[in-house]
């Protein structure tokens, strides 16, 4: 198959969500961890449930929703000077350390992303991290109003690249994005973080297990949806050899 | 507001879906709760991802894809019978204690129930729990190929019941159904079965909550989607009363 085109997922693929960990640990002390996984859960559950329901708000929206959840929840008092100070460390998230490299040696293809989140902050986190020359394209679901893994979302791919779904390799760590990306046509490599041998020896008590363990089983391992990565690699660091064989 | 109709959901709401604790606990000693938390999360979460991707299958595939999934992510071996015996528990679930006494007291309005399991599934679980003769109809989302909180969902208690959605109450334990079906325009009582204070109360480590408690927190309180429900009560046991005032 030939790749003409490599697409991202931005959060949790190139840019790791869990660098909010320390804005909230900050906030709410000893909570950095549990806000944190409970935030993107919630986060994901939107994006998931306002599309089905019709009622669709762009992703910042989604975001401080899932934040005022996940706060209240956990009964902690706060300001929204505090929930304003977390969501603002979605605009600055650390990308993974591979992240860079690994793009830059495929840059003789067409290199873009294709995320749930609003232009604007998209716009903002790939300018705070230095990412604007080694992209082609930033594409986000917005125009769509519908996030993934519907359709429509992928479908922007060939709108704003002119490339065939079968050209393109679609990259995400997320299962859930990994099938949906499947099922429209997309070739398809999942980063694969959390192999199921890291987890079962990360875990001493798989009947009650921490709170972390539990989120990486739920969003990290792949789904039973009927679909199949193309490729399955350990880190983004790994893609260029992928894509010189494929 | 006039009510003409009561329209319940079914699993978690008429129907206690921890009931298959149990049946989980016996097949693989020990892990029976977080079998069924995790496979109750995935069997919800399936729900949603296969409408979004247009990838419809009915309710007993995709039940049987998340239980197949957690064993796999819980690292337990099993065979398929195992699976089906922990399967055929979904069919023999237990109503809960105040179900039958409540909708029986509510006999002078029309009462339907309106789930996500195939005929087949609801058919059963209704014969099995006797509740024939209190229903005047199951519907199940079938015929929409689509879950809930789609809108396609809801709106086949109007085809089927020919009552307006204004003049229905429905009823649900689960946020994200309250959420849905207001947003299409019924009247919604949510049975709100944990309280912020019994689950604060039942916690004493909000850092790193049990993985019982953390499912409370992200199955069965009050989602942040832009939607209230018009009553909240505590037990299906208070709806009478609720009616009655209507």
């Amino acid at each position: 198959m030939t790749i003409k085109a490599l697409v991202f997922d931005a959060y949790g693929t190139l840019y790791d969500v869990q660098s909010v960990r320390t804005a909230a640990d900050e906030a709410f002390p000893g909570y950095g961890e549990i806000i944190a996984e409970v935030w993107r859960q919630k986060q994901l559950e939107y994006t998931w449930l306002r599309t089905l329901m019709g009622r669709y708000r762009d992703f910042s929206v989604i975001t401080r929703d899932a934040l005022v959840f996940t706060l209240r929840c956990l009964a902690l008092d706060y300001h929204a000077a505090v929930v304003q100070r977390i969501m603002d460390k979605y605009l600055h998230l650390d990308l993974f350390p591979d992240a860079k490299d690994a793009l830059t040696a495929l840059k003789d293809r067409k290199l873009a992303i294709l995320s749930n989140g609003s232009s604007e902050m998209l716009n903002a986190l790939i300018h705070n991290s230095g990412m604007e020359s080694v992209l082609d394209a930033t594409i986000s679901i917005d125009p769509a109003r519908a996030f993934k893994p519907s359709r429509a979302a992928y479908a922007l791919i060939e709108t704003r690249l002119g490339t065939a779904p079968a050209d393109v390799l679609f990259v995400s760590s997320n299962p859930f994005d990994v099938c949906g990306a499947k099922s429209f046509g997309l070739q398809v490599a999942w980063i694969e973080r959390v192999t199921p041998a890291a987890m079962a020896s990360e875990s001493v008590d798989h009947q009650r297990p921490a709170p972390s363990t539990l989120f990486k089983m739920l969003r990290m391992q792949m789904d039973e949806l009927g679909f199949a990565p193309d490729y399955r690699v350990g880190a983004l660091a790994e893609l260029p050899r992928v894509v010189s064989r494929g």
